[in-house]
Formats: structure tokens, C-alpha cells, sequence
């Protein structure tokens, strides 16, 4: 292999493609980033079984061929070239080593052989549909606070996306919150599949805020999304997700129209001395249109009070605070409804205008 | 106790004080800070035997008394109050519950009695200087770098303060590398002690960058700084510090200018291959106005070269990297000048103009 790039481009793949590195697996080969040159580009993959990156730039190819590398000691190196060079340079040897060269600056580094390398299954796509980077992005952050940390129930570690019609709606749940955030759609048929939440966490990471219309293509166990600068595959979770419509289908006895930071700051000082050890719940009584919050452990007392614009039957009702900070501090709008049954029942969040999410977090039974 | 205080003096106090904190120690009440109401002010003080803060604010006392408070609990709830609030109010009633209160928010904490908390030993200053806490701030920050990370030889541990006439010198040295920074001071005495590193790193947060001059005031043991906004009392360092003056009496044999991010830069992208395990130096070839740098460990080979201004003989050296990034990081000008005399001889670093510091680093043998 022998090729010349620009710098920056090798950068930019490089910083990509190393979030699907594997980081202590079985197979050494996948610790490693597989480099491809041929025709006029230079194509870096990743792949942890999970999760697979595909990363093609432009490139003069002088001769082709493949080759394995170190993924962390190549990518420092890459970053650490001096960044007023534009061009850099990739040979590799008779001995299969890798040389990299950028100005003045060279490092070799030994390979290993690319043919043991396991390439990307590609996903034909039975089905397929379209969505904004930027839409993706935040429907992603909306949900995946919500979903669970473990694998218990595998199903709820991913998130679950629900198209039908032309209603998208994207759901993260782990038994105690659920996370639901709807939009609109141009989709022929129904597609339901749940996407790993570390899959999620890295599509975070990479896709940007822009227009880019990302293209998704599935299979039962397969996705592929089509990115901006890369191509994704990923495995998806199999199995049935929980019949999160009917979760909450109580009516309600009061709503509640508040600021979002008034009461997600009143929770936080609330939470201040709820800790692992404590597991104390935090208390808000409603009535008379003021919020009070109550909470005592062994770590003292925290009292706040705010008013709020209020619709029906007094509460009172308790919290695990962290769920509802999660709910509160990922509501991304300035003021929230909050609408309650019983003190056993779940409680829903809404934004105060429109209907792009629903939050559902339950209550814990007071002492 | 009864006070009310400006919410913002509050916060800054804490902030302050709370450095001073045991972290775990065998006498409990050092986790906390002990808090006094007197005449028109309230005073903080920390104090973990080896450094203490006194941070003291104006406040409207309507009943004097003293406590002692925990420290995390407490600093976290003033740091939650809420922002658009202007005052605090602290109570503490008959069952020595201390009660903070801000707007709406109430916190109830349990305090520990005050007389067992150990004051600050009080600096009957026997010797005294001035200094600018930005000149101060400067110095420590280019002294402290290479002070010894171990206990082995206490005095390594900390920073070397040598007054003598109108120069003030302040030296740290972990016996591979040493760093020498240089003021102009006025002072009618010759003042030496040696400040632990835990104070100098603590000294660097609270100080800022003014014109303040803060008053140093010395006994034997102890040393209080009177700085702008909290009194420090420290212990010092007993023993006497390393001749430092005799460390690097040899003639130079060549001599090189060049610019401090163009060497920077080259010794770290070499650094990425020698790690604790790899254990390898970094060679530097100089000659024909070129440094040629090498290096090459189990994990591969690097090379890079750069041109300089070079006067005298050519030179192979060898170094740990660390030692020469650590030196350059803390040079704060843009050109430096770099002498040698032997591979076996300690090398210096010097700003190419001037000379308020002079950084001395050992080679290693090379292999």
C-alpha cells in the first residue's frame, strides 16, 4: 500500500471509525483498525461485533492493498501530526510495516494481516427509511436517559423505534420512566425494530445538527445508517418491546404548569441529601397553586416551596428524585405540564405547548 | 446564632475554606468547618493540620454563637441556593440544628460542638515580605512541575522559597530535574523556608492574577499568608533544601535557539510510543543547524527533525521525554534557549530573552 491524503481528512476517519473499536476482546484482530487503498480512496473499518464503522476518503493510491493497524497507537499519532501540513502519507512495507508520514514527522508501526479482519455484514435492505440528522439527534437524546443500564431485560437496554403511518415515535423505558418522542413522518409501511443503547450513544457522538437526511436500512438483526461521513452497521435487539401504550391510561385528577428550571432546581436541592445509603424519596404536596417539596433523611431536612398554575386536586405524592431530574433536565423547553392521578399511579410530563414527548415516571409509595 | 449575609459572600467563603477540609482523617470534626458570628461577621475556618483557611465575610448578626458544620453537605447546599436570591439567613436553634435558608429553600443540618475544633496556630510574624499575588501565582506555577511527587525526601516535596537581597529565587527539584524562577524583590533580609507542594498547588486556585499584594508572615514551623480574600496558615517544611546553586557548574559546548511549541511538539509526538512499560528515552541528534529526533520502542519508531539556530558542537543526548515536556510546558515564553555540555552532563533551559527562569534537566545514559 502506498498512498498520499489529506491530513485532516485521515483525522476526521480516524477519530469516527475508532468508536467501534473493540477495547479488550477475544479476538486481538478486532483491537485493531482494518486500512484499505484502492481506486482512489482509503476505506477504514471498525467492528466489535456490535457495532461496525465504514470510513471511506479520497485518496491518490500509488499501489493498493490492506492491512490491519494498532488503533490507539495510529490514532494518537494521527492527532499528534503537525497540524500545519496538509498532506500525509501511508506505506507499507515488504515487513508489513506501516509507515505514516506528515512534514518532517514519520512513525512505523507493525500490522497485522487484513484477510483475518471481519468485514461489515452488509444489510440489504428489506426495509428502509429516511430522517434528518438533526431530528435523529434529538429524538435520541430524549430517549435514551430513560432506558436501562443493565441487561437484565435485554430489550429495555436498546431503544425502541416505532413507525406507523406517518407517526415516528421513539421510546426508552427500564421499568420505573418511559421516554416517548413523537414526530411526523413520510413512511409507507410500519417499522419496528429496538437499537442497542450503545449503538445510540455513539450515533450521539458522530451525526451532527445539519439537514442531512440519514437513510436506515433493516433487517431482523441487521441496521445500516447511512451518515453524513460514514457508514454504521449495527446488530439490533431481537425479542418483543413492553406494550408501552397502554402504560398510562388513568385519568387525571391535576395538572400542573410550571418553569422547568424552578422545578428541577427544587428537586436538585431536595436531592442534595438523597444518596445511595439514604434511598429517602423526596415528597411534593400540591395545593393551593404552590408546590411544597419535603424531603428528610439521616443527612438533615430540605424544604422549597414555588407557585405554579394549577388544574384540579390536590396531591401529594413521592419521588425517587434522580427520575425526575432525568425527565425534567431532558425536556428541552421552558415550561413542562405535569399531570398526576393518584399517589400510586404514574405521573405524566408534557411540554407546556405541543406534544413531541411524553415522559411517564412513576411514584414510590410514601413511608 | 442568628445571621443574615449577602448569598454570594456566602458561597465565595465556602468555596474558599472548603480546600482546607480533612478529607478522612482519625479526628471526625477536621471534615467540617467551623462557623462564628461575631459583632458584624462571620467567620469560616478550615484546618487539616497541615493547612488552614480563614475566610471571614461581613453579616448581620442578630445572636452571636459558634459551630461546626459539615463541610460537603453544607458547601453543596449553598452552592444549590437559588441564584436569584440575594440573601441567606443562618440559624442555629436549640438543638444545635443549623438551619439555612435562601428564598424559599430550607436546609436543616446537625452541627458538632465548636470548642473542639482546632484553631489556627496564630503567625507572630518573625520574619515578613510582600509579594503580588500574580507574581506569586507565576512563580509557583513554574517551580511546581518539578517538584517530587514522593515523601521520600521531604524537602523534595515541596518549594524552595530563597530570598537574599533584592533577588527571590523559588526552586523545585525532584533530583532529575530542577526549576529555578527569579524576581526582583525589595526586602532588607534574607528569608528561606520551604512551602509543602499540597499549599503551593492549594495557593495557586485561590489567588488570582492582581496587583494585590499579599504579606507573608514566618516562624520557623509555620508561615500565615494574608491573601486577598481568606488568611492561609501552612505548615512548612523542616530541613534544610539541596544546594541548588551547585547543580549545573559546567561549560556549555553548544547551545541552540528555537521556538518552544516547534520542540514541544516534536518531543511529545515521540513520547507516544514510550510508556511505563516501554521505560525508553527520546535521542536527540544535533547538528548542521537540525535537531533530529528519535525514538524506538517495542511499539515502533519514530522520527522528526527541525531546524534551529545552533551554536557550538554537535551533540547525541538522550532523555525521558516526560522531563523535557514537562520543562517546555511551563517555559510561558514563545523562543527558548537550550544548552548542553556532555550527553552525561545536566542540560538547561532558558527564555531566549531574559532570565526569570533557568529549568536544569539530567539526560539518561544512552543505551
Amino acid at each position: 500500500m502506498k498512498v498520499k491524503c489529506k491530513r485532516k481528512d485521515l483525522l476526521e476517519a480516524i477519530s469516527i471509525v475508532e468508536r467501534a473499536v473493540a477495547v479488550k476482546s477475544t479476538m486481538n484482530i478486532l483491537e485493531g483498525i482494518y486500512v484499505e487503498a484502492k481506486d482512489s480512496s482509503l476505506q477504514f473499518l471498525s467492528n466489535n461485533l456490535e457495532l461496525g464503522l465504514d470510513c471511506t476518503i479520497d485518496a491518490q493510491v500509488e499501489k493498493e492493498g490492506a492491512v490491519v493497524i494498532k488503533a490507539n497507537l495510529f490514532s494518537n499519532a494521527v492527532k499528534k501530526l503537525p497540524d500545519f501540513e496538509e498532506d500525509a502519507y501511508i506505506e507499507v512495507n515488504e515487513n508489513e510495516v506501516i509507515n505514516l508520514s506528515c512534514g518532517n514527522a514519520k512513525f512505523d508501526f507493525s500490522t497485522a494481516k487484513a484477510d483475518e479482519f471481519p468485514k461489515l455484514t452488509i444489510v440489504e435492505g428489506e426495509k428502509t427509511f429516511k430522517i434528518k440528522e438533526s431530528v435523529l439527534k434529538s429524538m435520541i437524546r430524549q430517549t435514551i436517559y430513560a432506558i436501562a443500564q443493565t441487561d437484565i431485560k435485554p430489550q429495555l437496554s436498546g431503544i425502541y423505534f416505532d413507525i406507523s403511518g406517518s407517526e415516528f415515535k421513539m421510546v426508552g423505558c427500564d421499568g420505573y420512566r418511559l421516554a416517548i418522542r413523537k414526530e411526523a413522518v413520510e413512511n409507507n409501511e410500519d417499522i419496528k425494530f429496538i437499537l442497542p443503547g450503545k449503538t445510540a450513544k455513539e450515533l450521539l457522538s458522530i451525526i451532527g445538527e445539519s439537514d442531512y437526511e440519514i437513510e436506515v436500512m433493516l433487517t431482523n438483526k441487521n441496521a445500516q445508517l447511512n451518515l453524513k461521513n460514514c457508514k454504521m452497521v449495527t446488530r439490533l435487539i431481537e425479542g418483543e418491546y413492553l406494550d408501552y401504550t397502554s402504560v398510562c391510561k388513568h385519568k387525571n385528577t391535576l395538572v400542573i404548569t410550571t418553569e422547568t428550571k424552578k422545578i428541577l432546581d427544587s428537586i436538585d436541592r431536595a436531592a442534595l441529601i438523597v444518596n445511595e445509603t439514604t434511598k429517602a424519596h423526596v415528597v411534593l404536596k400540591i395545593e393551593d397553586d404552590n408546590v411544597y417539596i419535603n424531603c428528610e433523611t439521616v443527612m438533615g431536612k430540605v424544604k422549597d416551596k414555588f407557585s405554579v398554575d394549577m388544574q384540579g386536586e390536590p396531591i401529594e405524592i413521592a419521588f425517587n428524585p434522580r427520575y425526575l431530574m432525568d425527565a425534567f433536565k431532558n425536556c428541552d423547553c421552558s415550561d413542562i405540564k405535569f399531570s398526576f392521578s393518584t399517589p400510586v399511579n404514574p405521573t405524566t410530563i408534557e411540554p407546556a405547548e405541543g406534544d413531541n414527548f411524553l415522559y411517564i415516571v412513576l411514584p414510590v409509595r410514601m413511608r
